[in-house]
């Protein structure tokens, strides 16, 4: 049987800080874990979005491919959908969006999904383009990123939500990917108008948490000097 | 098979910190997740420590007993295990033994038990005394602490690291606790003057952190205010 209490995490966010972005587990890993999720690939290699099994890739130049099961990634979290309907929204802002669910969930303390299925209105995505050894720096591709936008657009987000101790392990707060129901647009999510459609959410008792160890450049990396999450910050929202 | 790659977690120290001291997890659900561990029970209720399936309470008293499957904790770790051999050390001090397993492990960035068998000198423990609804603050409970000391002690030490990254999640940095072999002594370890015997390490690829998500006081609280990396230097060192 499936565990759907289980939120698995490859990596940290903290790791991408000092461009430690080797993909140091396959796309056939995570999906060992879960049948949906987010990620990056290797160097930063574009935004993932994982929606029924199919992992899926926005690349920097917006295009969306499935990829393969070799794959690799140095960050991704998967889960088995379980998700819970928590509400209906019409035209609902980004701000009031994250405010309900929290009120409603009463989720704070604990990791929880958010699946977001509807029509997006004035919505801004983002994909970084890949790097090659040595890595460049999160602060760095982060410049490099490519930002996309769309008027209107009917389509899945996937979010997750971690409570603040965990600031730098993951993003504290919600961390949200989309994916147009077309496939013609999605990526990292930067910020939308508003959204009419349907919220479920899907608690997690347990985040498991797997690190790189066999990968020697993280294992001697000394994260002492890294500025984890002001940098986390300032990338990733 | 017994998965030896994960470390289980139950709570966080940060819920320890404004005194989230309810027990709940029962010591049955932990051992599912391992042979061999440290903990406290409801209210800071002493120290545990779980070795080759048996879980042993150090109280305030400094008594040791083996308590019950429904015995409660409010924070663990547990994990199968499956150490290997590391080094022979002949009277080293505890800084000494810190630094040599650092470096010989190479494991700076990851999660690992070490356990160390041996002859103790002047090593000294504490155990905490239960406290009762409404619970105290971790910083109130430390200081009615019981300290316990010996000048010679045959015994087993049980230990977890954490990367510096989790600290407030659980100890950053080595958390240990003692059990003499004839059950005399023991309890969370403070310090010690040298150590002669053997010790072991296990590194972990997965951190298992669940948390108590259906404590109504758990999911209530605002760590907001709380000094988690502060207080817990304090009472964990």
């Amino acid at each position: 049987m499936k565990d759907t209490t289980t939120l698995y995490q490859h990596g940290t966010l903290a790791l991408l800080v000092p461009g430690l972005l080797a993909g140091t587990l396959t796309m056939a890993e995570l999906l060992r874990h879960g049948d949906t999720g987010i990620g990056t690939g290797e160097g930063l290699d574009g935004e993932l979005i994982i929606l029924d099994g199919h992992p899926y890739q926005v690349n920097a130049q917006g295009e969306v491919h499935e990829v393969a099961g070799d794959f690799t990634l140095p960050f991704a979290n998967s889960h088995y959908a379980d998700y819970q309907p928590l509400m209906t929204v019409l035209g609902a802002s980004q701000a009031d969006l994250n405010q309900q669910i929290r009120a409603l969930a009463q989720l704070d303390n604990a990791f929880f999904s958010v699946k977001i299925t509807g029509l997006f209105t004035a919505i801004r995505t983002r994909a970084v383009a890949k790097s090659e050894p040595p890595y460049q720096t999160l602060a760095q591709a982060a410049q490099q990123q490519q930002i996309f936008s769309r008027g209107e657009v009917e389509g899945t987000l996937i979010g997750y939500y971690a409570p603040q101790l965990y600031d730098g392990i993951a993003v504290a707060g919600f961390h949200k990917h989309f994916l147009a129901a077309d496939h013609s647009f999605g990526g990292h999510l930067l910020d939308f108008e508003s959204v009419t459609g349907e919220v479920a959410v899907q608690p997690f008792s347990t985040l498991a948490q797997h690190l790189p160890i066999a990968d020697a450049a993280y294992r001697q990396h000394d994260f002492s000097g890294d500025d984890i999450v002001g940098d986390v910050r300032r990338a990733e929202h």
